[in-house]
C-alpha cells in the first residue's frame, strides 16, 4: 500500500513537471500529453529494464495513466497567471517525485538481491530516469547532471535502503519525507556539488 | 500476410526518412546508414520493448534490413536534385510509416490483451518512436512533440483498434488508408493542434 | 577470460570518455560520475537488450562498477594541465573500448545464432551505444554518426565474427588490435567517409 500511494504521487508530480516543460518549448497539446506521460512512466520503465521486470508491467497501472492525463489536462487548461508561479510548486512535486521513486527503485532493486551499488545506481536511475528523457526529448541538458544537488539525494535513498539501514513501512515514510526535504533545501540555500571545467577544445572527446 | 506488408512499408518509409534528416545534418554515409536503420527498427524495438515482445525478436527480420539498407543506399545515391523535392515524398512516406506503425503497435498490444489506454499509447509510441529517436539522434526536438498533428492520428488508430472496432483484415486496410489521408491533408491544410506557451522564465523547472 | 579482460579494457575507457565530456560540459560532480557510468555501461545495455539477454545481468558486474567509479573519480581529481592532454589519451582510450564493445557485441550476437546482420549490427551498437548515449546526455550531436571512420571499424569486426573468419582466443586479439590500430589511423590520418549533403530547407522532413 506504502508502494502504491508513493507512486501515485510521484507519477503525477513528474507527470505536470513533464506537461509544464513541454508548455515552455511551445510543444502543441499532444506534446504536452507525451511529455508528461514520458516524464512520469519514463523512470519506472528505465528501472524495470535495468532490474529486469519487464518494462510491459507499466500496462497494469491503468488507474495511474488516468491520473497523470486528468493532470496534465489540468496543466494545459491552468490559467497563465497560475503556471508562471509553477517554480515553487515545481520544485516541490519534482522533489515528490525524486524522493518517491528513488526509493521504490532502491525497494525493487534490493529485493531482487542485487548488489549494493545496483541498488544506488537503481536508485538514481529511477528517480532522475523521467527527468533525463524529458529533458533530451525537450532537447535541454538534463538537469540531474548539470545542477544542483538532485541525484544526490536519490543515491543516499538507495544507500541506506541497500544497506538494510531503512526496511520498514514507518522508515520508509521517514526516508521519504527527508528527501523531500533535503532536495527543497538544497534548492533553496543554492547547496551546490563541486564542479570544475576543462576548457573546452576544438576536438577534445572522440 | 497483411502485417507483413504493412511492416516492409513503413520500415522503408522510416529508413528513407531516417537517412535523409542525416544527409540534413552532414552525417557521412555510415550515419546516413545508422540513422535510417535506427528510424526504421527504432519504433519496433520501443513497440516490442513496452509490450513484452523480446527486443531481440528484431533479428528475425532478415529480409527487412536488407531493404532498408538497399533504400537508403539508393538514397545516399540519389541526385541532389531529386533529393531536393523531398519534402513531399518525405511527408508522404513518412504517413505511410506513422500509420502503419501505429497500426501494428495497437494490433500487439490489442493481442496481449493489454487495456485500453495501452494499446493507443502503444500506438502512439511506435507510430512516433523511431521518429523520435530518429530527432533525438539528429540532434533535433522531436517534430512528434511539436508540430502539427501526428501523433493524434495514431492514437486515433489505437483507440479504434483497442476498443475493437476495426478488427478484420479488409478494416485495418481501411484504417491504414484513412490514417494516411487524414495525415497528408494535416499537412496539407495546416491544421494545427492548440497550443500556449508559458514564457520561460530563468528556471523555472527542475 | 579474454572477454572479461576485454570488457574492464573497454568499461574503463568509456567512463573515462564520459567522465571527460561531462567536464567539458560544465556538468558538477554527479553529472560526472552518471555520465561516465551510461557511458561505460550503456553500450552494453543496449546490447543485451536488442541481442535477448536480460539487461539487468549489468548488475553482476560488481568489480567493474568499483573499478569505473574509481577510474571516474581519478578524472575529476586529475590535475588541470594534464587533462588538457586528454585529446591524444582520449582517442586511444576509446578506441580501445571501441574495438573492445564490438567484439564482444558481436561474439554475443553470433552465439545466440542471430544471422549475420544482427551480429554486425550488434558489434556497431555495442561499440557505439555508450557514446550514443553519452553524446545524447551531453547535448551533442553523436560522434559516430558525424565524424570519421568510428562506426565502420565496429562492423568489420561484426562481419569478420560473424561469418566465422575470427572465432578462436588468438584471433580476436589479433583482431582487438588491428581495431584499435584501424581507429588509430583513422584519427591521425583523418581518413573520412564519403559524405553528401542537401542543403537543408524551410522544413524539409516531417
Amino acid at each position: 500500500m506504502t508502494w502504491e500511494i508513493f507512486n501515485a504521487i510521484g507519477t503525477i508530480a513528474f507527470a505536470i513537471s513533464g506537461a509544464i516543460v513541454a508548455l515552455e518549448e511551445e510543444y502543441d497539446i499532444l506534446g504536452v500529453y507525451v511529455l508528461g506521460m514520458v516524464t512520469a512512466f519514463g523512470g519506472g520503465a528505465i528501472r524495470n529494464l535495468l532490474i529486469g521486470v519487464p518494462v510491459s508491467a507499466l500496462w497494469d497501472q491503468g488507474l495511474l495513466f488516468l491520473m497523470a492525463i486528468l493532470v496534465i489536462t489540468v496543466v494545459f487548461l491552468f490559467p497563465l497567471r497560475a503556471l508562471k508561479q509553477w517554480k515553487r510548486w515545481g520544485t516541490f512535486t519534482d522533489a515528490i517525485g525524486l524522493s518517491t521513486f528513488a526509493i521504490l527503485g532502491a525497494l525493487y532493486a534490493a529485493e531482487m538481491n542485487h548488489p549494493l551499488s545496483a541498488t544506488i545506481i537503481a536508485a538514481l536511475l529511477t528517480g532522475s530516469g523521467g527527468g533525463m528523457l524529458r529533458d533530451v526529448l525537450a532537447g535541454r541538458k538534463p538537469v540531474v547532471l548539470r545542477e544542483d544537488i538532485y541525484g544526490l539525494w536519490a543515491m543516499l535513498a538507495g544507500l541506506l535502503i541497500g544497506v538494510g539501514a531503512v526496511n520498514q513501512t514507518w522508515g520508509l515514510y521517514v526516508l521519504f519525507v527527508a528527501i523531500v526535504i533535503l532536495r527543497m533545501m538544497t534548492v533553496h540555500y543554492k547547496w551546490r556539488l563541486p564542479h570544475r571545467t576543462i576548457k573546452q577544445q576544438e576536438d577534445v572527446s572522440v
